[in-house]
């Protein structure tokens, strides 16, 4: 039986195979079933894959089983960078600073004591068309989830 | 004539009259005639009001011209912590990093090279109702910025 | 009406109070009708009471109602040191890091990808007797939450 | 006589053994006749086991003496980031942030001043059967250590 | 079809390229069409080209397709030091950090509370003769952004 | 003899009279015969002015003689944040580490092996207006100081 | 009932006292009962005494009963600096590192898996005659805790 | 003439030679006429020998000139981790910690303003036994140096 | 008895008086008769004084005894920036960074394996005219310690 | 045409043939017509030479024209370590922070507010003999440079 390649080798398979092929991002989600945002993440090794899906997208791309078998490997969720340097990725991190306790002080408001999930949670980025210059739009939607006092 | 409080005095100014009054984020917000997310973050010394907004709210929370003046200044813009500790903001820090490439490869994909912009941007926050549990959802949006070249 | 007492000011009236009525955290914990860790954990700031336990707690110490309302607070949870000093907090670190691959191992052998929830969880410590000296037991359980695919 | 591997060699061997005989950790550690944690970690490279479970545990998994060797080595613990990114773990250290005083408080109000040893200590996971969601049980246990006053 | 090589393969060959051929980065800027600060940062790995230009700096490099395609990625802007050490390069760390305030100041005064965009953004670099001694002429221009209240 | 204040007070005194009398960067520099940016830079602790400006600007603000004195000393340069975090001063902290190596390298290509002075040193602020929304231009001449050899 | 004084406030009572009646630290470790080495460490904050040793000392200071409370408090063991700047204990940093593995390598080999108890443990500083210059002998002993497997 | 294996080369040849011949550190020291510590700090890189201990020392253990020759190289002390993370080390860093002020106060109090040498230094490690479990006992000794005022 | 001023009163006493008298380092440190650097890194609070220049020094600026007690205390070193920002000590931080391992290499060469002391060394600063500007003359010297091997 | 080696390529040829010619830095920088402090530091890679002294070196050390074109190449100055860890090299790190503040206020009363220049700057190192032990001679020699004010 094949080695399992790692999540950075199956990126770069999958990463080669969407450009000979000519996909993006959203056919290779339709053709795993699932959304845009969570089949890339998936794809850049920060999530795992159920077989179902993960076969279909192997298949899609034209990879072997050992790429959907590294697809639904339960990932190790590193980041190097503690501050994020590349401008797309600062301005969210900053924003998350900004905002931070704007965001927690309307959540608690509304929910009380607790947090939104970072794990039972999705998110969605599309293009929403403006005169003045079309604009990113990302609704990300998690549960609330209330501190248990025992 | 008196010396406008700092960002943190105002804040702490606000925080009691609303709690005096009653009040909640979304009828402070209304009086300026703003959204809560803007507001609330103007209220916690992160952004600034324009006049009529800024006098507006202080009004409503019965407070003076100082506040308003106060609501003005334009912030500076410091957090004390690179990596937020708080469980709420720090679930978003989280978030940002397992989905920075996948926001930044599904941008590129759209948009071209290019940014969303953390300046002209908007958000807003609300509670989405689920039967396995209410949701927090958050609307994001802000304009593309493509890099120029020259 | 009176200000709230910030939580730090609420902590040292608590702590003064426990000193002089000769009062144990178990006791104080069983005035509150909770347990102990999590009773402790709300005076020492990093979580909140609801009314009625809060009260309670409150009356115990002979303390007034301010203190209650501070209780009922929710707090920023906020520390000083990413790597702890204290030689009983930095074990428990360690621990962590020399059993957190161990640990997520083990959890998603046996769940699956997810995490075990650090907000739906509770803690209980007590002492083990040993012949060899006795041992500090801790118990932690906390619901195992899936990652979403969506 | 050949070179003993590294601990990464060896836990990349130990993985992929696994792997190919359909081995959960559970019966990897009944082989060697200790708990599925510790096992689990000196697999991973975080404890050495004395000469019988090493050999006990190469032979299971149908690896050489060499494997064994390595399994007897002391190791060097080291970890590549005081603060844990990936969220399994890094909910460890947030609960170790947030109740340490607490901890703290509840073993010297117990014990007097001492610590909780991270080295004569072990560890046990579970499954919690729930309606509401099974949970994750983990129990710690470790020899209380008074500070000597001399 | 062939991969695209890295950045950094990419910038190994322009450098040897530009070295064989005695090309300066105003030539080469030119043969693109563009600025040389531009132009630089580009080969340097930093910005992207789009098509024409990087075919026509290609082939005044007489460099093959690969390296047109590889000018045309979307750049990862990552930097590897939080505090520069090359001494070029720190004089301007220093000059943000001693007069960040300062340009600040005059920004807000003049435009009212937003930022100057490093997106639409410009740079040149001159030579500026002086009898006292030569000196280095750095010109920027952004476009400014208002925050967006809503 | 009255003890000269500290830079800190010497700022916030300047900051209150310059609202009070509702001057800008500009008069103040203009009373002192500099140009706003240095001027600036020194009201705000980070510059040193001679004997005559700094008179010439404590009177326009109808400041006293410890103003002047104050104005007078030699800062210490010290910055609290390694990283800026306002969005104001962290964007051009961005473009220094996206354009250090190409500045780095075309003043190598054009003046030698040497740096451009943070000392001997101006720059200028101004507005460019532009159809597509106005622009700030900043332009900073140094010295070229070419590395000794000896 | 009085408060119990900070440990801080403490430690500066003690060595006002100290430097009052001309004590030299091992008179006041002798009046406890302890040693030089200890003692000092609880009149500096970072370590608790028992009652017994607490009286009999601040006796020998001539300091009241809240001064022998505050030393018998728990204490909090932090340091502000990760690494110390002083040079009598960077020294001693320096040599944890240049020695850091020699030592885990000997230990290792006379005792097995395990490391040097830092709660078991004494010190004792003396001076040792030298012709060539005389010298700091410093005697650590601390019991040796084997890993546990279980 | 070959060239001269680096520090890492030469010390994995001497562990592996060590290995082979089943020596101990204390028999490898012997052979160089050296203490056991220094003896294995210069194996493991952080110590240099003279010509003669580096030649008995590479005889002993049946290993070429080229490895005394790296056993008189001037080493450079590095280390990676500015605080340790095994924990024999840490709890050498916590102690240094814990008792840098004791530490500091005796050796003044004895000896006057100056600090004990980590150069002109030595250090000795032994068992030492005991019926409550035996412990490791280190010995410093570092030549007092005084501050030099001029 | 007076209580000892701590040293930053010293300090700040110490350069009141400087400025009152109109008296120069060089002047005061006459008075102490010791050298300049050294005097003002004892007013500084770097340094400590025996008694009798410390008698001296606070004759001359004619401040109290107990200026020259806190003179006399050993000074705790600690410094609350690892990378210095005022540009006249970053240049001296970069020096030691890029000259560092020529310095080493030539100690090396020249006097074997050791280092030169920081303790028993001195350092003079002065004027050194030049037509083309003048210099900053700074001469240091340490004793050489060799390694000592045991 | 060949490609010129990295400087860290170069090193190791340098320090190579040094070794096998038994050359001594002060012959190398004879035979460069330069300085032993500079020379080395070209010769490590923190500085560039001109053609002639870079061909004469690489003469004298009968290397190839690829190794004086790697000694004329402008180096990026980089360092690992924001603090430096090699005993040697630390000792001058402290001295900078120990002695920082005092070398500051020494220039300023002697020149005025400038700093010294680490670019137009030499260092020369010298054996100092002295009966109580020799001694290691640094003499730094910078131009002052004056704050421009403009």
């Amino acid at each position: 039986m094949t080695t399992i390649p790692s999540k950075a080798e199956m990126t770069a398979a999958i990463l080669q195979a969407k450009q000979r092929l000519g996909l993006k991002w959203a056919a290779i989600a339709q053709a795993a079933g699932l959304s845009p945002v969570f089949v890339t993440s998936a794809c850049l090794g920060m999530n795992s894959l159920a077989k179902a899906p993960a076969d279909q997208l192997a298949a899609a791309l034209e990879l072997g089983p050992e790429i959907s078998a590294a697809l639904q490997e339960f990932p190790h969720k590193h980041w190097p960078e503690a501050i994020p340097t590349d401008p797309v990725v600062y301005r969210f991190y900053e924003m998350i600073h900004v905002y931070g306790d704007t965001i927690k002080a309307l959540i608690h408001e509304e929910f009380g004591d607790g947090i939104m999930s970072a794990i039972d949670f999705d998110m969605a980025i599309s293009r929403q068309p403006d005169p003045k210059g079309d604009r990113v739009r990302i609704e990300l939607s998690g549960k609330f989830l209330p501190y248990r006092s025992w």
